[in-house]
């Protein structure tokens, strides 16, 4: 957790309108989530493969206020599951004008670390993961694990598997 | 961290081929990291990017192996940046066929939970995010956060800045 740095004097904090200079502002983040927008009413099925895929913990869900009578799931607004130390949410996307805003064109990809790559993978793909690397070994493998394949998972993210680079292969910046 | 279960002797684990009962595997994983790819060489960009926005501190990285000639700055495989307690990769795509798979289709933001969403918001604007959704309050926020406004980076990728919502709100599973 980073921590909370008192400026009280400085003299790089600065204010006023016409000025290009940044005012310095600090802000202490207290949690990362990333969250997984799923079409409707998948987040519940999405929910039950991160659990079978990843072994991932549902620590508790946040319900849609407006249910529709034709539905026979209630839609999730935020179901918090726990993983690899990390906290993951998952939604239902009700309303697809709701959230018009979503991370496009980029290249995200989510990155396990485990001793057991292949154990890892098998699992994932017996719950319905697809292999899109297959295994690889040293540096080609890349970023800075030793070992790594990637799977696809049925929502569409993809899953780099690997176990933990070498220290001696990390530049300390 | 998640315990590893001890199945010893365990009814559930199946095998053999043609059993279509999946076998239990038990797999621990220790971290779970989000890696951005962006386009060669903006990486290093987008590290400064997310330290002037976030506060994100970098605990290393790791060249690309094969650096071009008439490039000035060295390809980055990948860079650790501690932001909120988690950890983040910011990558280089050297070459577009090296990395064929990457999440698509799917909604993706990245949550990030803080006391002070105004200052924070102004500060991602000010290191260069535009603002895609201003602050909204209450249930319709979204996503068990009780304030919450997004903006969207120079990457692609929108943030989801709020204060975390009232326990009363979470319905435990």
């Amino acid at each position: 957790m980073a921590q909370q740095e008192v400026t009280n004097g400085s003299s790089e904090k600065k204010t006023g309108g016409g000025n290009d200079i940044m005012e310095v502002i600090e802000v202490k983040f207290t949690a990362l989530k990333p969250q997984l927008v799923v079409e409707a009413p998948k987040a519940n099925e999405a929910i039950l493969f991160y659990k079978a895929a990843f072994g991932a913990e549902e620590l508790g869900r946040t319900l849609h206020p407006k249910r529709k009578a034709d539905q026979e799931l209630p839609l999730i607004l935020s179901a918090q599951l726990s993983l690899a130390g990390s906290t993951i949410l998952v939604s239902d996307l009700a309303d697809p004008s709701e959230t018009p805003a979503k991370t496009e064109g980029t290249g995200l990809v989510f990155y396990l670390e485990t001793d057991d790559v292949a154990s890892a993978i098998n699992k994932a793909v017996g719950a319905g993961a697809v292999v899109v690397s297959e295994i690889a070994e040293g540096e080609g493998a890349g970023c800075g694990l030793s070992r790594v394949g990637k799977v696809k998972d049925p929502y569409g993210v993809v899953w780099a598997i690997g176990s933990p680079a070498a220290k001696a292969a990390v530049v300390e910046a």
